[in-house]
């Protein structure tokens, strides 16, 4: 664990990706592993074997992965850059699916190793179906090929995409599946929000700026709003979407993560574990909001035609649009209403955490000796984090207006950070495959996280009982159903967008 | 006087302007009329008299105010919209050095106020040089036209510009002077700075903002820095500037009163008899530093060539460039040095005011947890309010560098009041003018902040006892002496600029 400014040595290693032919590989996987190489990112004696079903040479899987990368990376495609990447790479036709595979993967991973990784360091990566991973967890296992200390050397980590479950029962079952065959250290779960520079960047935002840092609690904050906005539909993952939902796909994830890095307590210690521990405090306690009754604190959407989507049930109330009033019940927030939103089909594409900060108390008076009307004035302060689709900072206060006498305007300064810098920002994978090498654990979610986060869902379930909650109507394009609204006009609030 | 909300109703009056065909009066204050006037923010019955020693008609005046006008404001000329105003404006001949003359500036007066000025409320502007001061207000008052409740009705205010005396003797002598014709609250001591939008802004940015007035304190700012930096010389001033000098001429003043605006205490009540005293309290708390001995607290320069200028003594020791490191001796405060400095012939002509928090405490933590190097980091957060040349707001603060794990860089939001409005702020004198007209006084200095800024000064001269203190040479177009660079970067500090 990296500790204060200890130089992180990056040991050589072999990654092993079940899925390696599969659209993540592509898109993301493949893209990350090139740029993280040409930044000089990846240990000189790294390795790769890509798993997949179909049967190819590793020549041309390496020509398939040199396409992907040319077109999803952002780093411009270099030929000569590649080659000693492509040299490290191979190709391994396994069906996972297939007990008997796994003494053959083995196999071939311990000769691999015996020529390109000396020290045995294995990084799994589970690039596979949601329904694989307890079996494939539990098939590593049986052939005692990842317990740290067993015949093989080096240390054995796996990364996990979400879901993680699909409720706290069936999340308890992958991660027992899991923890058979790896210790809990070595499971790297990924959400890849943590992952994504600009949710980083709210940790020194807050911590690194003596204007920020002491107004971060319940006296100078009115509510926060966190937005993941989609403006695209289900696709064709109908067949997933529709037995899960926004709620179990996107709060009990994504958004929570953000609501939990936002709000955590600041650590007291420069410990990784800090980190870890207060992310997981901050969760278990978050609450649905106590006043008003549920109905009112937990609005699903479902865009009209979604029952006409492929693989979705005909009278499907799946929500694809949620928004949630949420309390955080511990002395910094008490009082102060989270607002979360995520949906599909909305307006636009969007991330973004907006702190809205109380109107200033006792001191209006200072502006009416000075002749303003602060009466008719907007007095908001809002400190906007954007993620998506451009990352950035937006903070909005207050002057008078020039040329008036008594009025008081809103100023919006804008802060851009691709403007300024002119890079694109590193995808989330690149940071968490370095992190996983490197053994950094502070950008993944803990178990007892994710626990946290599916007692908090089933428990929103629950309050509802067993016929669930009507799902409002919404139309494509717009910004979710007109009862999410009037969730925050009733409190004289507006969702920023 | 006005409070909260209540509307303002614009008396009708005359304005004597003594000086009436200066530079002043026509670079500033018949454009700042014009201007009034076309915003409508004239009383319908507005009329002006402006006195001069040349001969002239009427007309011709009016002729030579509309070219001034068309020259100096900021409005587009529009004869249409001339027209009426100069109906409104009259020139008296009068040699104002001679006692004589006044019976006959009276008689003008009271014609005038028959036919034009029923009410007989009279402003009168001295738009003269310094000595005429005296005199001036001695002669009104032998005439008994200024007292109110005396024989002429209505109100009588008086406009009077720096300098407000050259040291605490003589600036008790000119007050005297003055109390003799005019109650203390009809005298209307200018200091245009206070005038200035941007002045009057921080205000708004202090107090009608959540997320700066808790801040604004010891607690977290570490130093405060105000410059008004010019660019040009002494131009032909040499006679008054040489006795003079850029502590007296300048920091009495502008600085003093930017700073007291910066610090003073929030208002408690919504009325302007608050903010007045607030400043006075301010001002009266001001000291020099205590620490290191007054030799490193103030540094005097002159730059080269200052003693060629034309009405400047040979061996001339004034100073035209001053830095100061002062103290507030009140729980605010407490340890935060204010250092100001102002001088002629400098890189460039600049007015601002630069809030430098302090370091955030304690929770470096967190963002070493998060892998980031703080220790190299640059962890400033500076709030920089623009007077000149451009008026704007600046806000620095601190992200993670995108694309890097551990890198910390300021990242730098400006708004530009111009650029946002489109539209030019109106010159100090409009709003002076205005204020005069409505009774408003707390855009002006009152004569016990002056008297106490003199003390201010005239003590700082007292440390040097009789011999003065030597003034640094530097070169013009640089930002002064090296020593004043030293008194900053002796405390690990820079002037910003």
């Amino acid at each position: 664990m990296r500790r204060g400014a200890n130089p992180v040595t990056l040991e050589d290693c072999t990654m092993v990706i079940f899925g390696g032919t599969g659209d993540l590989t592509k898109r993301k996987l493949a893209p990350a592993l090139f740029n993280l190489h040409i930044e000089g990112k990846l240990p000189p004696g790294f390795s790769m074997i890509g798993v997949g079903r179909k049967e190819k040479s590793s020549n041309q899987y390496r020509s398939e992965l040199a396409k992907a990368i040319s077109e999803h990376s952002f780093e411009t495609w270099d030929e000569e850059a590649w080659a000693p990447l492509a040299e490290k790479i191979d190709y391994l036709q396994a069906d996972i699916e297939e007990p008997a595979s796994y003494p053959r993967i083995r196999e071939y991973i311990a000769e691999h190793n015996t020529s390109r990784n000396p020290l045995g360091n294995e990084l799994y990566y589970l690039a596979v179906s949601p329904h694989l991973f307890p079996p494939l967890a539990e098939n590593l296992g049986l052939e005692k090929t990842s317990h740290t200390g067993s015949f093989t050397q080096g240390w054995r980590r796996v990364m996990i995409e979400k879901p993680f479950g699909s409720n706290l029962e069936t999340a308890r079952s992958l991660n027992k599946a899991l923890c058979a065959t790896f210790d809990d250290q070595n499971i790297y779960r990924i959400d890849h929000y943590l992952g994504k520079e600009m949710l980083h960047n709210i940790l020194v935002v807050r911590f690194i700026n003596t204007v920020f840092e002491p107004l971060w609690n319940n006296t100078y904050i009115d509510n926060v709003q966190i937005t993941v906005a989609e403006n695209e539909g289900i696709g064709n993952r109908g067949s997933y979407y529709d037995r899960t939902g926004a709620m179990r796909d996107m709060i009990q994830s994504h958004l929570l993560q953000m609501l939990a890095v936002v709000a955590m307590e600041p650590p007291a210690k420069a410990s990784l574990d800090e980190v870890i521990n207060n992310k997981l405090s901050l969760i278990s306690a978050v609450r649905l909001w106590p006043e008003n009754g549920p109905a009112r604190n937990v609005i699903f959407g479902q865009y009209e035609g979604y029952n006409q989507e492929n693989d979705v049930k005909e009278n499907s109330t799946t929500e694809t649009y949620v928004a949630l009033k949420l309390a955080i019940d511990n002395s910094r927030w008490r009082g102060v209403p989270f607002y979360l939103r995520t949906g599909k089909l909305l307006q636009e594409k969007q991330a973004r955490v907006t702190i809205q900060f109380k109107k200033p108390a006792g001191h209006h008076s200072a502006a009416i000796s000075a002749g303003l009307d602060v009466e008719n004035g907007n007095l908001l302060n809002l400190l906007t984090l954007k993620m998506q689709p451009s990352e950035g900072i937006v903070f909005q206060f207050n002057i008078k207006k020039p040329a008036s006498v008594d009025e008081i305007v809103p100023a919006t300064m804008d802060f851009c950070q691709q403007c300024a810098f002119q890079i694109n920002s590193p995808e989330a994978y690149e940071l968490l495959i370095a992190d996983a090498i490197k053994g950094e654990k502070a950008r993944f979610s803990s178990w007892e996280e994710i626990e946290k986060a599916w007692q908090l869902i089933d428990g929103i379930y629950e309050c509802y009982g067993l016929s669930g909650l009507k799902s409002h109507l919404y139309k494509p394009g717009t910004w979710g159903p007109a009862e999410a609204e009037d969730m925050l006009s009733a409190q004289g609030l507006q969702w920023w967008v």
